[in-house]
């Protein structure tokens, strides 16, 4: 399989002696575990987006904060750039290794701390995965809602440097919406509090800036959420359509009735298809889009709200309207939702998962686009959405063994992050930027707003040694891109303004 | 009166030619409206808190962005300080103006620009009240949800840059949660777009950082907010306890229990006799504290919740509970609250309103401990908490026509702020730092901290034109306030101890 990998970024960093650097770090941190044969680091060169390899100078397993502190004070110190790694679920290569850099693995931070029921608070390890938080509130009636589909693999800190969604962060936000605190360890190695127990910490908001700041600010060495008591009741809707301009009216009349469902997704006819075979749902195969939509609550509240989620739906022109019978039913539902990619995994040989968002008004829009970008680089696309709030995941199927297939996905991935640009919204809805979308967030930012971020990003790393090359472009990386800033409105798809 | 006025901010600022300076701005700007003699500047000498006051060297009143631009560009040109103002409602000082600067009054900037029904969302100009968001958006069923006391008179601006809150934000959230985007421009008059659309924007989360930052990091030109469906209903319950400390159990009850009330207010005895004489809303007055406990949202829903509240107050022991019976009494039981602070200003020549946050649980400790400091400087207080958050506005009661009394109150307001900082809590809940509580932040933040605020700041603002002063100690500062840093747990209240 061909590799998309960026020679510049490696390139323009400094040359390291990685056997001083290797002895260093045994003479000081004697415990610490470190991989640095080549077939040990192997496992290491990618992250969720696997098109993208590199194999890391040295990767360190640390398990005490002292540890991290001491491979820290030692880079900086060398100057050597490091990356952090949480589970390496990521689908953005934002822990995509450096030849020149250390990798920084945090998977060993994998205890959960304290649980206060009374306070509705986790304070967990970074290495804790997504799931096991919820699993350890469970006896307490609570749970950690962000819940992205890599739950049982993904770690907290992952999601805090990617400021992780899921299926429900329409009702309950992202990651950002469910942090209190975090520990970090600076560039430096000294360790710093961001946010507070309290409702609102003074001085600039750093927890904020941090969290979706991909390992570029500092290191995650402990984390505090916020946890929810479980809805009581969770029913879903499946409703069927023959466009899906309807199911996107439907979509926009059911948020403008003032009900935020705990879920709303949208999938095409390929991603139906495609789900059905694999899963045996019950999904209609003939119909073009189909919405589900799940309402959790307290049991009448979420009674009359099915009610007037049916009519809705049935008066933006469903040809079908089911609601899930029972428990059984509903999992199955979600079921077909959440094994969409691996079942386009069954018909194609490789996918591309892309994650943009949009206003949800230009829904039909972008999906025409989208259908006309498959067109002229001749491959399919399945359309899956969180289509609540807009988050789009198209799948672009190819074939890796075609030569230029994968390149002409990835020429395509970006026309859609592009696309999706210039219609309002934005290149990432809860994979991050990483070093898949670098390019485009030339289109997504102006050359002032880029030099404000590397103006932050020196306030916390002035030599730039935290994950050098990913999240904010060079102005100099924009210029090669090509002029693709289209903030004065300006579409830069001249053969697709026919729609 | 007595006037608190620093001069160590003025005093280290460079001298500016103000005959030069506007003469430049009449010139450049012929249409801005420029205040320049003694007696037009006196209005502005300070904004809610006014026991601080300066007269600015200049005031302008802009109504355009080229203006606004105009300022800037000069003032950055020269070095001039600008300090922002939007309705000059703020408790902590954040709009004091500085002798050696330019005050930049947003208050023409009053357009509701856009109100989208569909994407539930507002677009408005910085000098727009609070309220009169909401009033724009009923027509369709919307409100904008935080609501400061100072509502009616606060601009969103001032919200957006003190991150302000309201008696609904246990539920709702502060500014930060229900804002879109921002449009600013920098100190050197650039326009700069934060946040986004559309639900995640890519790059470091700016708008967040941004929010709350007191006028220190740009200047807020247009703000897009997020709208909510109106609730259906709304039921409040008093509770009347004979010891604060039952009142907070019962707090901690209500939330434990997974129950989030729209609003969830104490107030003590004393604030409880001032509210009843002034408002007669049917307080208990002889209760040692009551909970006034709101509960929003669809009707059956409502319904279960007070049941369920009622039950959990009268475990913890209240000697009585009350649910308002209608409309007209649920109205009368809020009025007393939102109606305490000039009720006690009726009992008292001045008060001085005190704004910090502390875990739930600290609630019986820091209560004695604020008992305990009121004997030490003989003055009186009165207590009324956003008790759901750990919100808590001690009212501290003087005559500043006695002398030594202003400058008791401000000592004792101050270590009030740092012992919620030496229970785990923040010098702030809603009303920000701004020039009030600038000496407190070297009890909250260790040196580190503050050093990697002021990179931020520099980031924004080089030259530290904006608002300097406000928000983010010197060390230099810190170093003269003392060495009040309690990170390490160890309290710098020797004479409290002993609770």
């Amino acid at each position: 399989m061909n590799i998309l990998y960026d020679e510049r970024v490696d390139g323009a960093l400094p040359a390291v002696d990685k056997p001083a650097l290797l002895q260093a770090l045994q003479a000081q941190l004697p415990d610490l575990d470190i991989l640095h044969a080549e077939e040990d680091l192997k496992p290491y060169e990618c992250d969720g987006l696997s098109a993208y390899r590199c194999t890391p100078m040295l990767v360190v397993l640390p398990h005490t904060l002292a540890q991290v502190q001491g491979v820290l004070k030692l880079c900086f110190e060398r100057k050597v750039p490091v990356v952090a790694r949480g589970a390496g679920t990521g689908l953005s290569g934002g822990a995509l290794p450096l030849a020149k850099g250390v990798l920084l693995v945090m998977a060993r931070f994998n205890k959960i701390l304290a649980i206060d029921p009374a306070a509705r608070t986790a304070r967990v390890q970074p290495g804790v995965r997504n799931l096991a938080i919820s699993q350890a509130a469970a006896p307490f009636g609570l749970y950690y809602a962000p819940d992205p589909s890599s739950q049982i693999a993904c770690s907290i800190g992952g999601n805090v440097a990617e400021n992780a969604g899921g299926v429900h962060c329409l009702k309950y936000g992202l990651t950002v919406h469910n942090l209190l605190k975090v520990e970090i360890l600076t560039v430096e190695g000294e360790c710093l509090t961001l946010g507070a127990d309290s409702l609102d910490a003074p001085g600039f908001d750093l927890l904020a800036l941090f969290t979706g700041s991909e390992g570029m600010l500092g290191i995650i060495t402990e984390v505090t959420v916020k946890l929810l008591p479980k809805p009581q009741v969770a029913k879903v809707l499946l409703a069927a359509f023959d466009s899906v301009a309807k199911a996107g009216r439907a979509v926009g009349d059911i948020i403008a009735a003032g009900i935020i469902p705990g879920g709303l997704e949208m999938m095409d006819n390929l991603a139906i298809r495609a789900a059905e075979d694999f899963i045996h749902a019950g999904y209609p195969v003939a119909a073009e889009a189909i919405l589900l939509c799940e309402l959790d609550g307290v049991e009448a509240d979420v009674h009359d709200d099915c009610d007037r989620v049916r009519t809705l739906l049935e008066q933006a022109g469903a040809t079908e309207v089911r609601q899930a019978r029972d428990e059984v039913e509903r999992v199955k539902f979600w079921a077909g939702r959440k094994n969409a990619f691996p079942a386009v995994g069954r018909i194609s040989a490789d996918y591309y998962c892309m994650d943009g968002t949009i206003p949800r008004r230009e829904l039909p829009h972008v999906l025409q686009c989208i259908a006309a970008l498959a067109h002229k680089y001749d491959l399919r696309v399945a359309n899956v959405f969180h289509v609540g709030d807009g988050n789009m995941h198209p799948l672009i199927l190819f074939d890796a063994n075609q030569p230029g297939e994968l390149e002409r996905a990835e020429a395509f991935g970006g026309e859609i992050l592009e696309l999706c640009v210039s219609v309002g919204g934005s290149i990432t809805g809860e994979h991050g930027v990483g070093r898949e979308k670098i390019n485009q967030m030339c289109a997504q930012f102006s050359s002032d707003e880029l030099t404000l971020f590397h103006a932050v990003k020196a306030a916390f790393d002035p030599h730039g040694l935290l994950n050098p090359g990913k999240n904010i472009p060079t102005l100099h990386r924009c210029a090669e891109f090509g002029a693709l800033h289209v903030h004065a409105g300006q579409l830069p798809f001249p053969d697709l303004e026919r729609f």
